[in-house]
């Protein structure tokens, strides 16, 4: 295998996809060259305008994890970061308040900015930064088109009993602590794959579901319109890791958004809503943590190739095991 | 006189408006009540976009000094300020990298453009900002336009053996080391003065010409249709102070700005460059400094009353200083 496609969210797809990168590299997966190349399908239904600034959280942390430019105490953000904007417009009383940029992080937004109102698409934007970061994978958008998640979630003040927040003020100010009623992707019906982005399904060797977000993150790139079908329909085995481990997420807010959309929160009730190729799915291999092994027999039965393996991302080497068992579980397909 | 306007340009008119508000509260101003009102009628010539930021250097340099929150040191720009996004621009290859924003600065940017994008007008946007500034003056930008000085300079590489640059460009990155062939103010012609700007002129007890820059500052503020001559017409004595001393600049580039449209650079040029009011120009009363004191003369000649004194901006105690004098000398009137 020579060429390997990730559909991600942030945090998690990124460490994942760093971890990826260093297995291959080193040889350690099963049919996959140590040349491969690795292209990664970025969640952009998180993105926002904040400040007039365009930003995209799950492409920035992808760019600045795999550019060497990431925080490593934070996971989010850059390196060697300072706040002066942020304390000025919390002084000059501009809203939102909670959702703070850094400084060196406005830089890659003002550059992103200006490139769109000048016309660009979000993806040769998006390349345009890569040649800065050296990101050693084609880092693509899902889509060129706004699509942006909106969490509805209780408010006994308001006449409808509920009101609607951007995913980012549901994930950053209110911490997922309040449980999210429904998912709205707004936008999503109406998108286009990014270019490259259907190319990246079919014209690939293993398509890797990383342990992103099931709902607003593989879920979103998931549902631009012909992403779904084309993944189904693609030669490439596709593989996933589980998001849940030990019946929880293990950062982020995977539970939350699994209990909006109806879907059992646990390693086998996310193979199973992802589902096997063989039943309409479109699953070849699941990984689950090994504190999940009754979810084995479970997916197997639905005719899912399941294994327990450790999916704790602790440091490179470890992800690259997992990227390693999942590129093994169907490299035997 | 319970009334002050001063059309202003950036440094020289902020240094000379923090001393006059200075002096009016101390009582120093002869004929001028201590809790007399000053506006402020700035350039905005010198504004650009960067970055797809709307800067507007002259209106920030009165705000922040008036505001206190000027760098002293460098006369521009925010005290303890930090430079991460200029770093991180620079790393992108992002042009042009010669005009530096600091990262508070930055903040003031963010605030403006959003609420210009968000259809505000730029006198909107600046009141809005200097609720938090508190400048003690009301500050009025001379147009909600856009106006734009560009520089023709001469460039031998160039087919017509000239180039144009923006105002910013010939002083920043080209520090005026260069002759300056032409001012061309893009846009003033199509101008309209900004609300409250020409009953700044009118309803008024007293208008000063600070020593701001002839050409690019207190020119293009009266380049504005309708200003000049609303300015004639007032009933209020207007004076003026001279931005050379000693046969040269202070600070800034008045030199090339004079000579470029053929302004005899010296403190008896300026005075008839405005003209006295007798003979169809707008000043009252003229301030030179002592090592100018061959101007009296000359420009008393011309109708023009005229008074040597020390006109450095050392402190606000000699701006002060300064200040009354030049109330001084058109009280009397």
């Amino acid at each position: 295998m020579r060429r390997v496609t990730v559909l991600s969210g942030g945090m998690g797809g990124a460490r994942f996809t760093a971890g990826l990168l260093h297995g291959i590299a080193q040889g350690l997966l099963p049919g996959v060259a140590p040349d491969a190349e690795v292209t990664v399908v970025a969640n952009t239904a998180d993105d926002l305008w904040v400040h007039g600034l365009k930003v995209c959280p799950d492409l920035d942390t992808l760019m600045y994890t795999l550019g060497d430019g990431i925080d490593p105490e934070r996971g989010w953000g850059r390196r060697e970061e300072t706040w002066s904007v942020r304390e000025e417009l919390a002084t000059y009383g501009v809203e939102p308040t909670w959702f703070g940029l850094g400084d060196r992080d406005i830089a890659t937004h003002l550059v992103r900015t200006q490139m769109l109102e000048a016309g660009y698409r979000l993806s040769q934007v998006t390349e345009a930064l890569c040649r800065r970061w050296q990101p050693g994978v084609r880092l693509l958008p899902m889509t060129d088109d706004r699509v942006e998640t909106h969490v509805a979630i209780a408010d006994t003040q308001a006449p409808s009993g509920r009101r609607v927040v951007h995913f980012q003020e549901y994930w950053v100010r209110l911490r997922a602590e309040v449980p999210a009623e429904q998912v709205l992707v707004v936008g999503l019906e109406q998108a286009t794959p990014a270019p490259g982005v259907l190319e990246a399904l079919t014209d690939t060797d293993l398509v890797v579901l990383p342990p992103s977000n099931p709902v607003v993150s593989v879920g979103t790139i998931l549902g631009v319109p012909g992403l779904r079908d084309t993944l189904r329909a693609s030669p490439a085995p596709v593989v996933g890791l589980s998001p849940i481990v030990g019946g929880t997420h293990v950062r982020g807010m995977a539970r939350q958004m699994l209990t909006a959309v109806g879907v059992e929160v646990s390693a086998a009730g996310v193979g199973l809503h992802y589902g096997a190729r063989a039943s309409g799915g479109l699953l070849d291999g699941w990984l689950v943590d090994e504190r999940d092994a009754d979810a084995v027999a479970r997916c197997e039965t639905a005719g899912l190739r399941t294994l327990a393996v450790p999916l704790m991302m602790t440091d490179d080497a470890a992800t690259a095991a997992m990227a390693a068992a999942a590129a093994g579980l169907v490299a035997e397909r």
